[in-house]
């Protein structure tokens, strides 16, 4: 049912002092950095075989992303699976009694579905699932 | 220089516990489980397109796993890359002030050369590299 990993989530303070790391010393070389939801996060997309490394800077205090840095500090953030099923995927994790934190899937700007897995039900790791559109 | 992520290792306190949630709601495979580290680790592998997905589950108090997840409870642990010439990754690293775990390389039983880089040299995320033996 899942069909990769999509993409590691790091949170960081500052993608440019982040880039001086992942980049630099790492190696990792940066696709580009772009503006998400809506204004709200800095990403870095860093490619990483059929996946990729998110370097995500929060540009407002009260988003989820800014309450995890202030809380735990810079880290790996969330996971991403890509899903081909994202109904099916989300109704097997509730009939397992799994927590979720979107019961119905968001939609992003270019019609992605995704949806958050709660950390709880995950053994304290964040899940994100998306499905191609 | 680095080629792949190889696994992300999930600290779990108990890995068939951790198992109804990755492997039953989720819908990931099991591999299989085996001891690591001279029994002081057992480790659930879960493959996951070219790389894995592991369940580390630390079967001695003092060892820094037990401490990680009795400090910070369970989640993402580790990640790790796949590298083709570990030598020129440590020499870069150092290079460019990044703070090691392991100045050289430690050996496992199959005569992998392995390192770790600190955390705070790497934005909060422990990092592992490998080079095949």
């Amino acid at each position: 049912m899942l069909i990769r990993l999509d993409h590691i989530g790091i949170a960081v303070q500052n993608i440019q002092d982040a880039l001086v790391f992942f980049q630099d010393a790492l190696g990792m070389e940066l696709d580009h950095v772009a503006l998400e939801e809506g204004g709200k996060t800095s990403v870095a997309f860093m490619p990483m075989g059929d996946g990729e490394l998110e370097l995500v800077q929060p540009l407002e205090s009260e988003s989820g992303l800014a309450k995890f840095l202030a809380k735990r500090g810079e880290g790996i953030h969330h996971i991403c699976f890509e899903v081909d099923d994202m109904d099916a995927a989300l109704a097997r994790l509730v009939a397992h009694g799994a927590q979720l934190i979107d019961a119905k899937p968001r939609v992003n700007a270019s019609g992605t579905r995704y949806a958050f897995i709660h950390p709880k039900s995950a053994h304290g790791v964040l899940i994100e699932l998306y499905q191609r559109a």
